[in-house]
């Protein structure tokens, strides 16, 4: 048995998630077993807390100290966004595979930066698009692969939430311009990674960034405002690569939606929908023989939906959000075992990364925009 | 007892269905009762099949003798797409009122020209956008009126269909560019209009228009092909002058759909979600105090929702399509006696046309336009 | 063309959709055209009104002369329920063919009387039963009798609304026990009918009455109270000639159900679910060979389901309430010219008063009956 | 901190939920952490691929070695259920608490004597039904209690799946009828657990158990067959203590049904709706003042539903069947150390028994049954 030494950066929910993901991905991973060696915080209670209630061997008030542990193989980064690129940068240099939160970076130039050095030292890396990990959207790409919907004709594309609706949420870090964008980054990095997922590469787009809610209060129930420079809403039209087009929405202002993370695909024989709100489902539609028994059918997330066979011996009990990121973790041992990539990695941070700059780019010059 | 006389124009699937709706429309409009008088149409045959069935007093094979009857009051149009104009300006010369069905001309000048023929003659208008004849969007507009779902921040349409999905499905007169542009003409009308009557005008946006399948055998099964020049999938980026913008898109190849014909509005306080698929619900998001107990409502059409009690004693019965027509009917009846605008009249049909030609240049141009 | 009499008992809401369903029906009938002769309302006023506003020829305030107009060859019953009986008789003893609104009769014996007085007198026979007459429950029908659903092994079905939910709505003449059974027999009998109409007969039952509300106002608003002495809520067990089981619930205090008529079918290859409150959908379930592309499907009412198609060239449009109605009486109009049976018939009626009344005999005695 | 050892036996599906569930509860469960001491099974190896792939300490063939083990303080019982009293009383005599897997017992006879022994012991005692162990279903049990639905006046639970519904599916242990009943206790243990979470005793019922498939091959794909004696399908009618009374079904040919564990329940004010194949929402309706805007709303399992939170941070993310398991052995854990019941407990799982024994001896007697 292979032990591979996980050192874990941040110990907020994120943190605590990639812990639980760890320790339950060890159940499925065979001969490679993680073992969770260290875990930094800045602040040393919550590290050493986080020690005792995650089963830790360490903790360490200073990031570094994982970097330099020769126990561990794997950092695994849950800090605040800042601090990505800089703690992803050590590991790889010091030889460590990594497992980043997104965003990778708050622009494409530094994530390319990030993806070219982690090639280079020839470690294995991953960011958390965990969505994408549903046993049900590997359904669909092979199901699109397999030609079950014909020629691709559309797509549209959403990641609507609500949790900034309210005009009183105060201003706040995702707010702040110099992480990079509002919704497009934060959200609409996820329904455009799914997009790339299943159809390939975006090359041009058009789009418009609004910000709905221009002042926010300084802190939670200030009487002074703070000026909101990112957008609220992102709305893209987008050309694939391989001819289709579509709609693609990042919004986080969407009164009564929690997450509503979702997709149409349309092709010339069939379609299919998803909304992460259900994500134990996957609407498929395909032109039958007998019109008068055609409509689309609602599949149910089961054990021949690997790797749900994993979780659950029988359709219909479900995952959970934890478990797609024990699916994340899973495979990331998985490629460092077998020298492969587990996905998303840097170089597709990246290239999403330049799809959202692009939009960017596009709402300013309100013009179109080849990636 | 004021009789109103009805001439309807065109014996096919909409001429029964005016018919029919304006026998139903009699028992619910009172003091003025329409009577069905002559139909017309170029085959004489049907038209006197339809005399016989439908329960009109006369027949003709030529349209002008409606136009020229004294008994007649009214125009019921439902002749092919390239008739409408001539008719329509026949009819209005005649100071006679006109229901005409969708597309009111190929094009914004021939809609102009239209509209201020019918208000220099002070004739009573209206278009067959039936739609929004739905008392569930009667409700909506009231509740965006009233404020219900605080300031509206976007908006998500859409009017996907599937019926030119397959590419054997053989070329045919929507598809030919004289009538105009083809899926934003055709289902984009319903979808903008319906955008118009919640949120009112549009006034700048962006589009790409595209056609999917590019050739389609001339008749049904035959080897030859013929170019398609139209649009099967527009996708539009609209700004409304009330400051929100959102995305629309129509589409007549997307498989699977029957009658997608929806939105999503999200304002500061709640949202409504709509989809003519299921157009007795509407879904009504509020956020509320107690954060536990909150989400999404589905209201169901009832008699409290004018004029579903017409229709139904009790709620749950649910209105059909045909129902939709007759309160189409019924309103145009009223606002001939009342001398008011029965809407959509042939005014709001050329604002929606100028919206569609506005989508056609942005997507040739690739730029946004105002409108 | 022949020329088929119409008279119409009762000028409330169900005279006015049995109007409305005759002018309708008319659209589809071919040579065979109803014609509105008279209206009958003890009411002379309403009489009158009904006349001018559904365009009857003459209107009367003694219901027996219809009976004596030899120029009706139908009369349609709308009356209150304690008239039925007598009605129809004379209806029969005339040779006049007689469309019902249910409860045929308060309890089976009258029921029988009123079947074998039609058979001997030869006429055609309906009872208002109209949910069955939707296109989708024809295809169910048509799906189990071809085995799609393989050998049937059990049901589940219902009928709930809360229109008596609330303690405050008032003792009305649907809570007279000289009418028969509460909710049972009300709403009972159609998903009962339903259940025969998929199924066949029923043969055996064991039932729980229950009256929830014990006391009611004796009008709306008053202090004194009436006693409640029928049922608000009946759950059967059934079985079925045919071999199967199944659960059965007849409802009228199930707060937020505004027309929850529904059913769950399920056999060894198959499934269906239908729910009133979208009738224009039928759930679809069939066992694939690939377990990893099963579900339920939705298929919606379209052309190719009979008669729809009579109502919409196209799917997804949807049929409403008083399209049902118009089913109705298209199918009585064809059998009064094929002479065949139009069902739901006063036999058939008579069917289903005998499993109602088992019920309440079942209920009263705590055990088993055989029907 | 103080440490809880756990002892594991059974290394099949449920055994490594059990551990993973372990686990994850340390994440959780603050001063008191569970060590996963040791594992058995009667197969050495799997014992010992366990013991390395879940983490524990040790292994063994003997789960005798487990209730010997004097730093075990749980055992965690996933055997097959003929094991199950057995073990859980060694387990009691020893001192030990214990989780068993349902069923507790084959009969309510031997589970009172569990559940007595258990309380000599003064031990904590735990039945995996860990379907009410959702966030939603606490919800759903404070809003009844708050008096949220008003009275409570009818129910409506289903636990249906389809895993026997082929009749080609071979003979198994499941329809081993020495283990008791069949669908009735294997999946309505399930539905009547939750009724009586939620509503309280059952006093009465009257039941139909019904064998669909009378003989299945004696193994997979043999041509000999063996007949089963257990139910296939089991319809209750059932009197709560508190007045209401109510339908349960349970059943295992539904054929696409995976996990339909749900229920309806009604009252004068308002009602829920909850299927467990989407068991992060649950539907609920009141009455309001405005009736234009009534219906049933979703609500989404989120921070504000305890304890959801624990598990993410946001709504709309999900919990998954496993994480139910989890706060299972959280809240045994929390039990444990307050020395308070955790619920469902062998006295509940006696309870629910007695309902299952009472609905056999209901069917065979063909009468209502007092229990």
């Amino acid at each position: 048995m292979r032990k591979l030494g996980i050192g874990l950066i941040g110990t907020g929910f994120m943190g605590k998630a990639h812990a639980m993901a760890w320790k339950a991905a060890a159940s499925f991973s065979g001969d490679v077993q993680p073992v969770l060696v260290s875990v930094a915080d800045i602040n040393g209670d919550a590290a050493q807390r986080a020690q005792q209630q995650f089963g830790f061997q360490r903790w360490t008030n200073r990031w570094q100290d994982l970097i330099d542990d020769p126990e561990i193989d794997v950092i695994s980064i849950t800090s605040p966004n800042r601090f990505h690129a800089e703690q992803s940068l050590a590991a790889i240099a010091a030889g460590k595979h990594v497992h980043c939160e997104k965003p990778l970076a708050p622009d494409s130039a530094t994530a390319e930066r990030m993806y070219r050095a982690a090639e280079q030292a020839g470690v294995i890396t991953q960011v958390g698009f965990n969505y994408v990990k549903n046993p049900l959207l590997k359904l669909a790409k092979k199901m699109i692969a397999d030609g079950d919907l014909g020629e691709i004709n559309g797509f549209r594309g959403i990641h609507a939430e609500d949790f900034l609706a309210n005009p009183a949420v105060p201003w706040s870090w995702r707010l702040d311009p110099s992480g990079g964008a509002g919704a497009v980054a934060d959200l609409g990095s996820h329904i455009l990674g799914m997009a790339r997922f299943l159809l390939g590469p975006i090359e041009e787009l058009v789009a418009d960034l609004e910000t709905v809610i221009k002042t926010r209060p300084e802190s939670p129930g200030a009487a002074t405002k703070k000026a909101v420079e990112v957008d609220d809403i992102a709305r893209l039209t987008v050309k694939f690569a391989r001819g289709c087009s579509g709609h693609v929405e990042a919004n986080w202002v969407a009164s009564g939606h929690k997450m509503q993370l979702g997709f149409e695909i349309t092709g010339s024989k069939g379609s299919l929908i998803f909304n992460q709100e259900r994500f134990n489902e996957l609407q498929y539609f395909r032109f039958s023989e007998d019109e008068s028994k055609n409509g689309f059918m609602t599949l149910v997330a089961g054990p021949e939906h690997y790797p749900y066979g994993l979780f659950c011996p029988a359709p219909g009990h479900q995952l959970g959000f934890n478990d797609l990121k024990t699916i994340e973790m899973l495979e990331l041992i998985q490629a460092i075992a077998d020298g492969n990539a587990a996905g998303p990695d840097f170089k597709e941070a990246f290239e999403i990364q330049k799809i959202v700059d692009a939009a960017v780019t596009s709402s300013r010059e309100r013009s179109w925009i080849k990636i």
